[in-house]
């Protein structure tokens, strides 16, 4: 166990098995049927960019996990309640209850509960919906288009009438988000600035960025004037060190009037019932697709973390870990 | 004359004679006061930065001036009116009147057009009043405070009821930013972090940022949650090449909730004549000062501007060029 120097290895993953104590007073104890595996938890992992978030070696990694309660001491939540929360990557999770959410399990399958209705759902719903506000025939890029979050942002925006472009570092995916009304190119092909000029020569309104780095650089070029960048990850520059250089383009901030506004989902978490029931129905009459990608037991999370930072899986990443219903 | 090689050198610069013809129908020719020298002029000398804007070689610079009309066939002006626009550095000039403002010298010196009454003043007036609108209470860090832009938005800030703190690279302007009610520190004294971290140690709410590249950094990690970076200029990256590196830290935009708004003065050209009254009655008042570097002679604007460059000027730097009155 070791922290990443820079990339992460395998060898930075340990399993371990624990005694669970029974839940103390206000507490419950759950057992996790799946545990989301996010491109943010990288950041947590190297102590110069997770702030008060650092885990530390031997920690839990404290991903998001869906789990239904199987002790509860906790006036909030009864035993056989489907829970989501910061529950971890583990089997059997203890909580105190704060921070976590009842899920509705008729409101789609349990992994959703983790993608399309969880956390990266009300990403791609505020971006779309409180922020990037777009008009009915603006120009919509999208970077990381087949992620999880990419992917319903580009479609909620084709909702909203917007032509939505994006790109994918993998010409395996293109089918599926043409399907799905995205525009895409493979930038590993076509390189991101040519391949947005070719699909849109007069620019685009809006950047939607989960890249960072070189990307985010070119999707800056690609602006109008006026235009807006969503800046909601930042990928490409979580698996490595802090010298990872920045766009060198930012004057086109001030030459062409450019606003960038970053975002956390967890200024919306007020937002999650509305969001989920939207997407939810949005889902059910097949006017929203998503994928998942789903990795079977924790045996397979360092494969599935590693996999999802160098771009070789499609929509969200979960772990199976088992106690499904 | 050649290119800056990446830097800018008197080598870059020259003096020529030409003859001036009499105005064609239309045009208007005038008689150059004072010749403005700005950071942004730097931008338009290399041409991976330039855009459009790209000064061919032996082209005269064209940045703003204020002039006496000596001979108008136009009809929006009559000889003697005072004018500003983009006349260039050159003792007489021709114009077609498009872009051309003209100047009441009753609001202030005629070099104020270009400073505190003109594009200067302008931004300053447009970040603070339109874009930024601070809370009273607010703290707001200005970047190269004591610079013509950097100095009235901070005092225009101060006068909002917000907390001013600043930077310069030159200690001797700081007993001037004292007087003006910005606390300032010379950042290569104490660094750009550690000097807004001892003044602002529970962060501040408003970055308004003339420098870009590491001080752009810095000045993020000072952001509180939900901040907003006022992206104004980037005068520390201006006189390289496009290997400058971006700041490295835009994941705090996502992790933070930032917003970083770049805006050109373009956009509020409308708005001269409210900014103009509003800064003039300030000034007379003595609520708002300002300072200028005044360099004599077409002859010096090689040292001008390399000078400003290098932060060895303080408030607006012009050319008197001659032709007052």
């Amino acid at each position: 166990m070791a922290r990443p120097q820079p990339t992460l290895a395998p060898s930075c993953f340990a399993i371990g098995e624990t005694m669970v104590a029974p839940p103390a007073p206000g507490e419950l104890v759950a057992r996790v049927a799946y545990a989301s595996v996010d491109p943010y938890l990288r950041l947590y992992m190297t102590e110069a960019r997770s702030g008060a978030n650092l885990i530390p070696l031997g920690g839990v990694i404290p991903g998001f996990a869906v789990a239904q309660v199987i002790s509860s001491r906790n006036r909030g939540f009864t035993d056989g309640d489907w829970v989501v929360g910061r529950l971890g990557w583990q089997e059997i999770a203890t909580s105190d209850g704060e921070g976590l959410r009842p899920f509705d399990p008729s409101l789609g399958p349990l992994s959703t509960a983790l993608g399309v209705l969880g956390m990266p759902g009300l990403t791609a719903w505020a971006a779309i919906r409180r922020i990037a506000r777009p008009a009915c025939g603006d120009t919509l890029y999208i970077s990381s288009a087949a992620g999880s979050v990419g992917s319903l942002a580009g479609q909620l925006a084709r909702l909203a009438g917007c032509r939505v472009i994006g790109s994918t570092g993998n010409s395996d995916k293109l089918p599926w988000l043409e399907e799905i009304g995205i525009e895409a190119f493979d930038y590993k092909v076509h390189g991101v600035a040519s391949g947005i000029a070719e699909l849109a020569p007069d620019g685009v309104d809006i950047v939607f960025d989960n890249v960072g780095g070189s990307h985010l650089e070119f999707a800056l070029e690609s602006l109008r004037r006026g235009g807006l960048v969503i800046a909601c990850g930042g990928i490409s520059q979580y698996d490595s060190d802090r010298t990872t250089t920045g766009p060198r383009n930012l004057h086109l901030l001030f030459t062409r009037s450019l606003t960038v506004r970053g975002f956390s989902n967890a200024d919306f978490t007020d937002d999650y019932p509305a969001c989920q029931q939207e997407i939810s129905a949005l889902i059910r009459s097949g006017e929203v697709q998503y994928r998942e990608t789903i990795f079977e037991g924790l045996e397979a999370a360092p494969a599935a973390m590693i996999k999802l930072l160098v771009g070789e899986t499609t929509g969200k990443v979960v772990l199976h870990v088992g106690g499904d219903g």
